[in-house]
């Protein structure tokens, strides 16, 4: 009789690594699935680690593009920004590996696709939810969620333990006092002393982004263009630089983002499992763009758009956040911000200085901002006279309301009583 | 027969004196409404100049204590930021200057209220529907939407010919090539050279913040105490020095943000009139409370409250910066912000450098952040397990939907089908 | 010289005949458009009348078609209701009018558009917001905002002794105690005796609907097929009656909802010009299908799309009120709609009777609805124990609030502390 | 060593008998909870059922009172209707019962509360939610969740042998076709024969409710009057009935609501758990109390406060029905909400006939309804001059768009461009 088949995600950590282990010990064949989103990894040797730990098959895959194209720069567009500030580059990350993880184990005639998120994070909801999206008849392997296991495997030293009992090669890296996470668009940060929200990161801790006091006393310029709100060409006439791929754009905004100091974030977020957790966060490249996007959006996009996109910026941001991406919820919010980038187009020039991004100027040949329009001093086709009708009418139901107030002698609310 | 009476904002400027004057011609009495929202001026000179150009009594106030407590707090805590930048120090300016302007105009019985705010802007919205809103029957004389008005001066040559016809003093101030606003929570530019929304502002241009190349290579580390949301104590220990006046607060944060550049503003808004504007913006004390606040929230408040409350910020944000502070909508949306920043209680630490203001620490009493909870490594009340069943009833609904869609053969939305 | 032209919509009626005649006294060449949206009329009489009274063209379209498909089912599937009662009836038939009209205007190569709509209504905005977003550049005639027009006719009288004096022909229709509006979706009353609220309207007054105490006492059952939210097929098994064709349905919907007395509605409403005002409807067939297609989307639509859409759904009510059927949110909601409403398919049967109309089952090729999921006696693919990991995973933030109130001897808000 | 304490939520019923008897098995001393919230019941016998079956003590309170003014009547209010029909009558008895069963466990000392409801309905959520969130301490016990129970009692017959073995007292009850559940707002039927969407429930099933065939062929006519929202008086004039007491008013309008037939709804719903349901209600009283407030706020709510409060609507609903009654999110919309109803004032006539509720006529010495400013002849305070600028400012945003669309050839969104 055939053994079952699994495909587990594979990042060659410590974890599943002796993940691969235990899922072959309980009779699975295991193909190790291994996505390059852009973190720094030398794949051939998590390749080799995987299959010397009795992987049946290992993919390695490249999906930076996909990343950048279909899941970063809509997610920018959108004015994703999660609790105010996280631009949700992890969360970014999941379902891109996930969809491809279970074309393949679709493709191989897995009966199960695994991964080695903790039990208490929001990794584990992203992976399984896009599992079941994508794949509902997919059997969901998740360890750090099984009893045995979390009892066989209390801390890292059982983990070790067990590593060196049957021969798993592991990387020799020292434990760091917190754990991290990262991508093409960012680095994350948590657990271990950050847990302690008053106490601030150690400088050492930041990879892609230098300490403000170690950045350039002078400013770098860009010109970011943009086509229908995604970007499309990056300039730095000065350095003679240009950028259309959109991995390599995206990578020039991350290194030049990075030497600014641009991106960090320091937070305590709320997790879709319902506990507070602190995150930090350095996200170059998205936040220049992030900033340049907005800018554009100032003179190309409907004042009324722009209103009802921003209403479900948080709720598109929670989303992604809470792992919905393929949710027929998103498919509604896409739909309505897609049409909503069609004409944002333009430019912006941002200049990066000591972790800022300060627009310095922007052109639109879809602007709805008309110079003579806006001026103070020109009529255009702008007739002062009519803002009296305007006013007039807007303030009929004000009078009428306190005209209510006066005559129930009720004080009103908390403003209009002040 | 007793002439009637009107109660003019009067700013000293050339507008509002020219339009003292005319309102006298036209057979007012005119009585001068000087308010100090904190902008830079000689109010003992305004005064006087006032009485010389024929007002019948000039009221001069300091309402900067009010315009702190009940605008502008209130705004930063409910999160008020208008098209994803500004942070509405002009918006929040008009209805505190109008509230008292019209109460002055009910204590002396007049039959009007006037203002020298143009027809194509938004500060002739905010005071003319704060008029109404509080006033409604008091008649609202605005001669920048009077065709006769409009047809006599036609620019500024005609207001000079004017004032110095008449004998009006006129501070001889040099033309700017941009209009401006100063109030305690910040100074505005539009208009002009800045009109072209390409072009960057000219570096002598700004008053409260030194440009970043000129902030001290030293940062400044404070720690800001809140007590409902609301900043109760600003503290420098470095320097020695505490505030707990809340004018006296919100100065010292201006006198820091200033001197580290923090809060400029460049950017392409919506009008409530319609059009497309450019405005520049310095704002370093809010700026500074406007983060370290979001940062406590992390803490501090409830995920679901977060959630609803920034669905409505955009809304809020709109509110004030249309004009309607005094309106039914208003009192909704402030009941229910005013019951969330209850218990939003804590400091938190902030460092001011270079343009950035970069939470360090924060601690509340009314945290809801537990660090045993949140931890990765330590079980606490959280079980992993649960997790399990959470995870496969969200689940439950995306199952359903994909297969519908393999069933119908349809092949999704933008996400689901990519 | 040759004469400006205008293009008028032109009704028939008293108004816009007068209208007519001083357009012409003004020195336009006048294009009479006269639109068939589903109103009693004799339109070669109209088209008579028009030329008599001296339009130099008559333009008569039977916009029935587009006007149901495009605009009625349209508002119905996305759930358009405003102010939770009204269909929007007239709301919906001045865009297509409007449409037509300027397409018109631009074919003859008009320089102006013109309406009869009073300046206190609705109508006027619907149709100048439809003129502007469609054909900005056409100058637009509204006879009831023009002063001198206004001070001319400042009642009826006034335009019956005009229409005698210039031999313009009206129909001898008596002056009915309300206003009117007819087309294929409703009829609408306002004004005159129904200007008091607490007032019933008169029992003659209404025409599509019959008095509940006269409608029959036996049930009609229809069956209704949907097909991507929108209605493709009704069936009247018991009379043999089946209908396709999306006018011929609407008008059979019409006839049946009539008989039975669905649909009428009584309400105060808030008009864009900020007052209130009575209206009074009969929108039998629109009802019918509203009633039936939220029905459907019970079995057929997503959860959180549900929720995401009824969000939505009074602003977009909102929108279609005020007149922004052309308008870039008008777009952006459109398209998230129209992804909602891929797959709402199926069919409903409905009774209707005595003015109710009943769902009586429904079955949906694409259901979300599974008999062996939602029963509470077999089990099928939802494990009663994962209620219990939801469950406290839900409850987690609430017992960290708790704990937060009894920590700080706060007594909550107005629920948690009664 | 003491026993171990728990509060029961006990109806009587099979379930909670045996659940009962079950928890003794287990160890525990079992309090037995019945609320009294307006279900046909004789609660001397199930006091005695209870104690029979070994309750060391049994507490009756009738929550009448408390659950029609705390919970009914605010729900109504702020226009709980989930999923556009049901209004809510199960999800808020849960909260009541749970709150005095909550006081009662902290009362008693108890260490555990426990109630009958399934693991896979709602009524759980709801429980369990509310008792987590005000008493975190308390231990929950929830047997329809326990693997051990479930695999104990699989079906009715198992629970109907064990009360046998036990000699538990049952009610001799035939088993229905579906099941049901009653209190003071409504009777809710599911499940079963219900399970079949496309099947029309008997016509037998209903209790509170007639039958529309079977209803009078004369209309009853009800004056209506609320305060703050809240409905304080109702009077059949012809009947010489009055009521004031919330209790009896609600009582009143039940039994005549039922009697005409009104407030039968036959849906299929989303659960929380998710899955979808179908559902069979009836509510005669609380639908005609949401027609006549619906009707009210159309003459005494504000427009913007309308449109603010109906946007959070479906999420007021959604939190009820999920069971977070007890929640900050709920005192945040709540703080709204009540800020909203006040100066609802007034009284409305209502027709009850063949299942309608008919608006006949409303006043309101708060309206904000003017019989002049709306009418069609009269000027009153409203200029028609004003809506000209009014809607050409409207219209700028509108007129740019078009001009951009027309400038880059783009052909729009789909009804720009239909």
């Amino acid at each position: 009789m055939s053994r079952e088949k699994v495909v587990l995600a594979y990042s060659g950590g410590l974890d599943t690594a002796c993940i691969l282990k235990t899922l072959i010990q309980s009779g699975y064949d295991v193909v190790a699935y291994v996505a390059d989103v852009g973190q720094q990894e030398d794949f051939d040797d998590v390749a080799r680690r995987a299959r010397e730990t009795g992987a049946v098959d290992v993919y390695v895959e490249d999906l930076k593009r996909e990343f950048v194209t279909d899941f970063i720069f809509p997610a920018i567009a959108g004015n994703a920004v999660y609790e105010n500030r996280y631009l949700l580059g992890t969360s970014l990350a999941r379902p891109v590996i996930a969809k491809r993880q279970v074309e393949v184990a679709l493709d191989v005639g897995a009966d199960a696709v695994s991964h080695g998120a903790t039990g208490k994070g929001n990794d584990q909801v992203r992976f399984e939810l896009a599992f079941a999206a994508l794949a509902p008849d997919l059997r969901i392997i998740a360890p750090w969620k099984d009893p045995d296991f979390l009892n066989r495997f209390q801390g890292r030293s059982d983990l070790l333990a067990f590593a060196r009992e049957h021969g798993i090669p592991v990387e020799a890296t020292a434990e760091k006092p917190y754990s991290s996470d990262e991508n093409l668009m960012h680095r994350s940060y948590e657990a271990g002393l950050l847990e302690d929200p008053d106490r601030s990161p150690p400088a050492d801790m930041f990879k892609l982004t230098r300490a403000l006091e170690d950045t350039p006393d002078t400013a770098d310029e860009l010109v970011i263009h943009f086509r229908d709100a995604m970007p499309v060409r990056v300039v730095n006439e000065a350095a003679g630089v240009e950028h259309t791929d959109p991995v390599e754009l995206f990578e020039y905004l991350n290194e030049r983002g990075g030497v600014h100091g641009v991106g960090r974030v320091d937070m305590v977020e709320n997790r879709f499992v319902g506990i507070k957790s602190r995150g930090v966060y350095e996200t170059p490249g998205g936040t220049i763009l992030h900033h340049a996007l907005r800018d554009l959006e100032g003179v190309a996009m409907d004042r009324e758009v722009l209103r009802l996109r921003d209403m479900l910026s948080p709720r598109f941001a929670e989303i992604i956040y809470n792992g919905f991406w393929f949710s027929p919820e998103m498919d509604f919010i896409r739909s309505a911000f897609d049409q909503s980038e069609r004409l944002i187009d333009g430019q912006v020039r941002v200049k990066l200085f000591k972790g800022n991004v300060i627009p310095m100027g922007r052109t639109s040949e879809s602007s709805l901002y008309d110079q003579n329009l806006s001026s103070m001093d020109v009529a255009g086709g702008y007739d002062q006279q009519d803002a009296r009708g305007f006013i007039r009418i807007n303030a009929l139901r004000l009078r009428a309301h306190k005209l209510i107030l006066r005559r129930t002698g009720d004080e009103g609310g908390p403003v209009t009583g002040a």
